[in-house]
């Protein structure tokens, strides 16, 4: 099912502006039993987006409803917001006032085998580098062509592939964030200039400091990596996969991850626990 | 009138990977009498953005009939190309076979003052930076929440902006590329890293080549501009707009940029000569 400003439809104006300009935002959303969890996060990420670009906040009880309408009757489901700049001119310039476009859309929760959680995933170093955006860093916003160009590097078997920035530091994977365990702290790269700042990672780090697990944002090399004691990613959706393999190099996983993802399902259930 | 795939339509199917992520390709010719003098260059640079983002050629045949239904009747007009990587999936990974979408759309001719090309216009300098991304620069892609970020710096009574670099370097304008003469060479900066090869620039760099200008590519420093004896933007729609003035500093118009408009005239009537 698929909501338009709150309508049921199955198309958009050509002159969307996010189709034009990829001017808009995004949230995936997981829902378990009709209802997202993590509703008033994503609607923060999603409201701080807004600022950014520019654009006026969406209607949060509008949202809210058409999130549970979409959601209603499936056991799991990934809810997908998009909000646009709405229609509006061929021109970089936004028609004023700007009229925003909001659909709220439910897809089938995706079918990846249970081993990525059990046993882990196999991550590809990619070649595509990302480049430095401050003024865009952070937000989930609708330019994402570099993760569509870098996906195409994804080898058979590998689950998630590692992007660097042009310095060669690892900032993110394609679609999640990274995590590693460097000399019994967990590490995960700053995105301040490029990169997605992950609900899921923020959720991580948050937990891993009340548990007391040392913790840090700092950069880190694809070698780090290869010589960590621990890997793993995380999303919205996934939630946590180990890395039990990083290009030719086996990693092995361990019990950091395993606290992480224990403590997840407690209230996030993105496999039976 | 637009048409998707050669149908009739005002709308666009919510799952198409445009919206979703940019996941596309855009031109945008000018038309006389129902004409498009530059097909073969859009076509020829549509073509490569389609290379550089693994997407198919769209039908070329098709493109040129479907251009010419919604270019016909009209003295001048905008016609849009839109290319999308199609319908398909909530994901970075494209379906395959990839079937693209293509839009064509016919705009009403812009109406900027006469003045703009007689008098010239006023640039502001954005403070927003162009990321460089050498593994998009040069095509159109979907991906530009930076020009409408910078869009929204241009003041009142200014009608171009210009983008720098991290490094401060000028790249372009927002919607044009520049062009300044300096020491008595026609010098506009390289496109390699960010900003578009934009299909006037080529012109220029030709025309001026042909007619003994001395001409490069080579990074332009905003003070640089302050001191050139000409500056000029450049696009498909505007053909070549003069600059009188460049944030406080005033600029003469001169000869060089009077010479190659009234070159472009002879063929392309962005103004009625």
């Amino acid at each position: 099912m698929m909501l338009v400003n709150g309508q049921p439809a199955e198309t958009l104006p050509l002159d969307d502006r996010g189709l034009a300009y990829g001017d808009g935002l995004f949230e995936t959303l997981a829902a378990f039993d009709g209802a997202c969890p993590w509703f008033e996060r994503h609607l923060a990420r999603l409201r701080m987006g807004c600022d950014v670009l520019g654009l006026p906040h969406p209607d949060a009880e509008a949202l809210r409803e058409e999130t549970r309408r979409v959601a209603a009757g499936r056991k799991r489901a990934v809810i997908k917001w998009i909000v646009t700049a709405g229609s509006g001119g061929r021109g970089y310039a936004r028609p004023q006032p700007v009229q925003p476009r909001r659909i709220v859309q439910a897809h089938p929760w995706p079918a990846h085998p249970r081993a990525y959680w059990d046993e882990g995933i196999a991550l590809h170093v990619c070649r595509l580098r990302l480049s430095a955006q401050p003024a865009l860093a952070g937000i989930k916003h609708l330019n994402r062509l570099e993760q569509v160009l870098a996906r195409q590097e994804l080898p058979e078997g590998c689950a998630e592939g590692v992007l660097c920035n042009a310095a060669g530091e690892v900032v993110e994977g394609i679609a999640s964030n990274l995590f590693a365990v460097l000399d019994d702290t967990l590490i995960t790269p700053p995105v301040g200039d490029c990169g997605v700042n992950g609900l899921m990672r923020r959720w991580v780090l948050e937990t891993a400091v009340e548990a007391g697990i040392d913790t840090a944002i700092e950069p880190l090399r694809p070698d780090d990596l290869e010589r960590a004691r621990e890997i793993f990613t995380t999303n919205a959706l996934i939630g946590l996969w180990p890395v039990r393999r990083i290009g030719e190099t086996d990693v092995s996983t361990g019990p950091v991850q395993k606290r992480l993802l224990a403590r997840l399902l407690e209230t996030y259930p993105v496999i039976d626990g």
